[in-house]
């Protein structure tokens, strides 16, 4: 028996690991399964978490914590934290309200959100709700952006760009892992990738010559530099580049005008054996240096976590999977609550490590544990 | 059922281990969890017996131990052991004899005792209990320390200095860490606050602006260096700063007059990611000298860990978490016989080490233990 | 009741994983044990698979993936992939087609295969039913190894190199760890070492004197640089040394003429405390050059381990106990299943590692992962 | 119901984990745990095996073994295997035949065994027992070491060295850790220091002034270095120094005339946190030289941890707790196969590592093993 979504937060849910715990008995088996899952063995899904685990704090005593606060400008838009909603494919799949109710969620409490290419819902109904829902509330709007997996035809991906432009999307953000998508869930009746409607697409098949994947149409679709060249060429909003690891794969797509960088192993979904974004954050920083926005997901579970990224130089930090399990045990009031949860915790961190600003919050406020795991 | 406190020590008891296995059935479930939990994913809780686990013996063989003691002097006082207990709040949550228990058990055995400004006995009857459990026993008067939180209105904080002072307190240990205390166990009823009737408190409450903890009266209340600064200058006892980690910190006290520390991660109760006062103690111990005190707590559970912390470089050590344990079990008998059994086992590792004197027990007794965690 | 193997590959089956799970169901009880246990407390087995997991990998963002392959080429012939049948002993016991339904899963998948001296067909046989199976399929012939134990008497060492040589073989693989064999599995009536009939065997017995192995003829016995030196001068094929870890054996062994090494411990099957043959590997590069194939096996479970150990510098690898787990469950079919399910995800590990050809795969591509074991 | 011994080896012990494992049903409970126990937190217990498991093996390939051969020469006796029976007190609590059995079985394999002043038959029964066996087998005799704790009158010490004189064992072993015992098992009716009948023996007991250890008798009889002073200007047999780790305290010894030392944390008995003689043998063959004889106990397994001490500069090895599992499975049997077992394992590791003789095993056939714990 799969549990209904409760209409709003249930009791007894203090943390994003409570409704991670909450969560399964609100999906089917093989949907949760899908959520949860990595590649290969789970290492680079098991490093994700333990790379915040290797920094402890050093707090500053008795500082002066007046006038505190957690907020940024990011391209010109104020953000009241430094949290984004990451791009999730289907997300009808955790609740019926899908993306919609993240979108609601994000306008009530002023967060930023990033529509994926794979939504369940189209990014105009995605963009339209989310003004709507902050007019209703009375809320400047919270930042959009839309995340573009390049299209097997080069036109659908334009066409796909200019639809986020004209339904007011902020940043596009290229990704740029997952090269090969390996074959995941197969999808039930009523969930689809809205926005591809009638687009082509390329599935692994057999081929002459015993060939797999290498010498196949599927591994020369994957997006190469001159694809981020035809973007940056293409539009006027900001383009940030979501799936690089490599110090010198971000200098490059700097020099070729990315405006910001996501750091990501897309969840460790794609290739087990990744490092964390954690832990190739300050070697990056130190290669491109402090001016782009530097984004990173993969493992984000708690204010202290948020805390750790952004003393070792993230910009701000995406929420992946949590998103997931929030809108399975509640939708939209699960959402909303799963990011007041994060921001409290990151203010209360940020209290108790006497550091009243993000600009507080440095290397100096962290110490390397080794000899733990 | 929860099993009422035994009355003397009950068979099979001869460690603090002992102690806390048995603990657990003697209170309720949600006292159990307020004792025994950490802040977080309860890594610095778990650090914090990781630390000691990280340094192993050397002991210098066929020394002669003739004439061996633990005793040492601490501003002008004799203390039988480097042992102190730390100050606990609510300690009639464990029994109903609370803090009354503890401090006849601190006289009987001569060890020193903190007191807690959020003691469920008054300041004055602790110290009253104190005075006359020494007289009956024939023993000189024990140790009494006061711990101070300052309070939202500083003429409270001031009314309690003076209250301390006039009951014969001997010193004041000033809390800082905890800055936000976060919210904790709904006290049943019949237990309080003893020493705070009438005084001004803050909670978290919904404000204007969104704000949730920065920007709000609950941070903007936090100890400020200016608070120690006022402290030394309204008591002539001796001040100690409790739960600083820094070495710029703790420098920075001892400029302001502070006459010790006490190293402390409050238990791993506060923030979870801080180090252990142990792992910090020795570049502390580098960067302030020897001349000054300098306590630890969290995490000491036997004789064996107050040999490390000694030779490590802390003048003595208090006991939290077993105190509640041992009052939980066997009242003042129970918390008398751990502190007897934690003298007998620093004794017995000594004599091991050959090492008949504190100051005999130097890194040199010690040796790093990696790779086995 | 122990599961007759299935004709074709059983649903659920997607990893080596999965096939050494599903195995157990299938053998005996005894070959079970026999075919998975280590050597003393296994540390030498579980430092095999724990050597890849220290490996993590480092994608190039956006390459050029157009026109990869897995091919090489060995000794003058064309390899699919960097992948080889390692040499089994008695592959009867896992099912009853044995080596030969291995020796058409290699022809069919156009897969290298190492005959085994112990192995439970006869060579001849082997070589006829590989050319077969080719014939059939209309395929190229495979590549034909065959793995040399000397025999106590020299005639028989001569007699296997010509039979081999007479039969088509194209390599001898000369194993030179297990200078002692342990005792091992009491075969079961029917299976034998079908190339040794008639030849001379040694076993460990009372000696006079209390000797027990040094000492012995068994001792002896075991193979020395000598006979290394004879192999080369008595066969035109080319000759490979498996079984060593040194640096300096290396580098002897090339400069006696041997044309390729295999780096193993046997699976962990011989002596507890080897180390992986992965973990030698660089070092051993560096002494003996780039120019001489090195294979090895050991740990090899995943296409992401052949692509770590590639990088590392092995020219090709050898699939060793996962040979018996899928012939137990599936037989031929099994065997071939195993060898696509490997093949596939090495070239999947090389897609998202933008590696098109195997000479991408560098240690560039690699990095070592500390503390989290 | 406890299991009485068996008369002869029983079925499907091959290793001294294998005696372990069923020694458990041969004994009561209480004297289980005296055997198997370690102090504190056992994590000097768990050190004793962890320390062999961190060092692997590095073979050489194809070396020449004739001749081979495991014996040495010790103070001028011949020794077939470097293994010797460590001191262990009341071996009548593992079986009826105590110390008679173990002596019996020394002498069948021509082990060396160390009889203990706390032995359960008195030292003059074992020499005598020892010889008869010998020449009932038809045997050398082997060879017999007697190990002192001194007693807190030393005309009893004195009266234990003329015994030990007279009764023919070749040296003495002055056992220095455990400056005082801690308190033990309650021996039951019949079991006592059958050596010690009349001698004066002392107690932890309360005393004035509320001193607990130190300060006490106890404290004052530990041994110090004018007692080896004593021992060595006492007899004329070799002496030797049991129970030290420390560089400086070695070499004191040797200055004072000790003619060897035994490495030792007493198995783990006496305090937690000592590190494993394997760990300080290196640093102390360097501070000492390779010319004065230094062997080790705590943690030997296996022939394999034989080989690693060995090699790392052990002249040879004690065992401890084994005797007592083989002798609870199966008296005298039991050691004797348990001391077989033993010699078998060194000599196929042995032969595995290309190592003919003691000489070879140098730590260039060793590999630290980082990481895995």
């Amino acid at each position: 028996m799969i549990k209904p979504p409760h209409a709003t937060v249930p009791p007894g849910i203090t943390t994003l690991a409570d409704y991670e715990a909450a969560a399964q008995a609100h999906l089917p088996p093989e949907v949760w399964r899908h959520i949860q899952e990595g590649a290969g063995e789970e290492r680079t899904l098991a490093r994700n978490r333990a790379a915040f685990a290797r920094w402890g704090f050093l707090p500053r005593a008795m500082a002066d914590l007046r006038g505190g606060t957690t907020a940024l400008s990011l391209f010109g838009r104020a953000h009241l934290a430094p949290l984004m909603l990451a791009p999730i494919a289907y997300q009808r799949l955790a609740h019926p309200d899908g993306e919609l109710a993240v979108t609601r969620a994000a306008a009530a409490l002023g967060a930023g959100m990033i529509a994926s290419t794979l939504s369940s819902v189209s990014l105009e109904e995605i963009a339209h709700t989310a003004r709507d829902a902050s007019r209703q509330l009375g809320l400047a709007p919270s930042p959009l952006w839309f995340q573009l997996y390049l299209q097997p035809d080069r036109a659908d991906s334009l066409a796909l760009v200019r639809r986020a432009e004209a339904a007011g999307f902020e940043a596009i953000v290229l990704t740029v892992d997952a090269a090969i998508k390996p074959a995941g869930l197969s999808l039930p009746a009523g969930i689809e990738a809205a926005n591809l409607k009638g687009m082509t697409r390329l599935r692994q098949t057999a081929t002459a010559g015993g060939r797999i994947i290498l010498g196949t149409a599927l591994a020369d679709a994957a997006p190469r530099w001159e694809d981020l060249e035809w973007l940056r060429a293409t539009t006027r909003l900001p383009v940030l580049v979501k799936g690089m690891l490599l110090d010198e794969d971000a200098r490059r797509a700097v020099e070729m005008g990315a405006d910001g960088l996501i750091l990501s192993n897309h969840g460790g979904r794609v290739l087990d054996g990744l490092p964390s974004p954690l832990d190739v954050l300050p070697g990056l920083r130190e290669a491109i240096g402090t001016s782009l926005p530097v984004l990173i997901d993969s493992g984000i579970r708690s204010g202290a976590d948020m805390a750790k990224a952004i003393a070792l130089g993230t910009t701000a930090v995406l929420l992946g999977r949590p998103q997931m399990h929030a809108l399975a045990v509640a939708g939209m009031a699960g959402a909303a609550h799963a990011l007041h949860l994060l921001r409290t915790e990151l203010e209360m961190t940020m209290a108790q490590l006497g550091c009243p600003t993000l600009a507080d919050l440095t290397p100096r406020r962290l110490i390397r544990i080794h000899g733990e795991f």
